[in-house]
């Protein structure tokens, strides 16, 4: 049975909106797969005894440490060997676990997984992954949403194959269309790293290019995968929660689309390029994001996404 | 009184909605500015004809080229001299207009700002404004919106005391907060440019700083000028009219918000930088968007804003 670890202290409303989450996800899919708990003793273990049911489908691995949300991330590495994100990611590289999930320290995770984890190739830069909802009920993505601040033109060649595989698996899509950010359709609009990112995608045989897209087209049936710089790409995920929020304060977030807009939906972004899955939820992670958030890392663990990463880049 | 030059012939729906939209903000607005039409007789004439009340409120420059929505910029602004986008600028420059307003070629647009119009400093760089609406009901901005794809951290300096004299010399602010858009809250997180661009923010005397903003606090009250690159910002516009389009399908975007996000509301994106009043509206604009562009480009006469743009630069 496949076996996802959740780092129970992550977040700004750990642990209890974690251990809720967890529950959640137990209750709808206690057979699926295995949870993994890691966390202090003194936080899980009263949990689990008044959740019996619960704690017998769960493993727990005690870690004292706790890598605070705003911590430095490569000191707070360094510092605490002992906290559930380092023991999660080193779970995960000896096999004990097929998946990690954590709501905590982003950057603490990004560099967590790169150090512990390995890049699925040397030159290549993990990055955050984001979902994209579509009026038609669909969902697209988009890479990188914030992990590579500064992007080079073969950054965004890397980002098309690492969410060309993962549209493949993941979504089902075939043969996804890949488009890239920018600020107009024609291969020459754009500043020097997309003009010089385009050439380079219209060259490679491997993925189906359709050109660029602009802003408007994100939320689009356009394409199946957006490739920008995480600067913009950030932006853009943070731009479109402000949206969810605005529609609630006007009591629309209960319409298809913009009910998805909310980051709970997926509850977390795939760290992809690392050797392993790893799955980064938002700070603000409530209960709901937090069960979603498990069940992506699974979806991600079950398809054999990093496997299949490992093949498509091995051959480039 | 002041007089407001249109382009008749510039975009996609010219010169019917062009028509159309200067006759609704003639027919609010009628003597408080005079408007002077650019464009072809062939096209203008009929309109004035079956228009009398209007055409005794008009002047008219017949120009009988016309710069096409897709044409290549430079080369068009050399090989029509006889256009409206062109006759308006030089109009303009001349003294016989007080602000020329366009929903044409933006490149072309820009372009002959600083051909026919001069940049108020030598160094720098014309950009595209966008209005920013906030749930609260008022507006804020947000610059550069498309014309500089490539940022320096000193365009971000000149931006912000672009953007600082726009709003207290239009929107009445006296002493605007000003943002730098970022993908972190902490001077530190950002790519190279914005990191830059923060120190150089935090070390001019004449702005009121606060810091960065993320993709999440566009459209809130944390700041009343959004600095950033014209690659990112323009992203951010396309996005939000996406949002428009999308609240548009779910008939709630005539919920006070989402109706302004319609590019209509505002009408069109101002050019700052350059010596006289210069606004361009979007290529699909609406009679209701033309009447918009009109009035703002009034506003930013009225207000005198290059004069103040031009001594607030000139003490640097």
């Amino acid at each position: 049975m496949i076996r996802i670890g959740l780092d129970v202290m992550g977040g700004d409303y750990a642990p209890d909106s974690v251990l809720k989450g967890a529950l959640m996800a137990y209750s709808a899919w206690s057979d699926t797969f295995q949870l993994v708990l890691f966390g202090q003793s003194s936080v899980i273990q009263p949990f689990l005894k008044s959740h019996p049911e619960f704690a017998a489908h769960c493993d727990v691995v005690f870690t004292e440490q706790v890598i605070e949300m705003a911590a430095s991330p490569v000191r707070a590495l360094v510092e605490k060997p002992e906290s559930s994100i380092v023991k999660g990611l080193e779970a995960l590289h000896a096999g004990q676990i097929d998946g990690f999930a954590s709501a905590g320290n982003t950057g603490a995770m990004l560099a967590g997984a790169v150090l512990k984890l390995g890049s699925i190739r040397e030159d290549i830069r993990p990055c955050l992954m984001g979902c994209l909802p579509r009026p038609n009920g669909t969902d697209g993505i988009m890479l990188d949403v914030g992990a590579i601040a500064d992007t080079k033109p073969e950054t965004l060649r890397d980002l098309a194959l690492l969410g060309q595989v993962y549209a493949q698996t993941v979504l089902g899509i075939e043969q996804p269309k890949i488009a890239l950010l920018s600020i107009g359709e024609e291969p020459e609009k754009g500043n020097a790293v997309t003009v010089a990112g385009h050439k380079l995608l219209a060259e490679m045989g491997n993925i189906r290019f359709v050109g660029n897209v602009e802003g408007r087209d994100i939320f689009s049936q356009k394409a199946d995968v957006v490739v920008t710089g995480g600067f913009t790409g950030n932006i853009v995920v943070k731009l479109s929660e402000k949206f969810f929020e605005i529609a609630q304060e006007y009591n629309c977030a209960d319409l298809p689309f913009f009910k998805r807009l909310n980051y709970e939906t997926y509850g977390g972004s795939p760290i992809l390029g690392v050797n392993k899955p790893a799955v980064v939820g938002h700070g603000i992670s409530s209960p709901l994001a937090i069960q979603n958030m498990i069940w992506l890392t699974y979806d991600i663990a079950r398809t054999g996404l990093c496997e299949r990463i490992h093949s498509a880049l091995k051959h480039e």
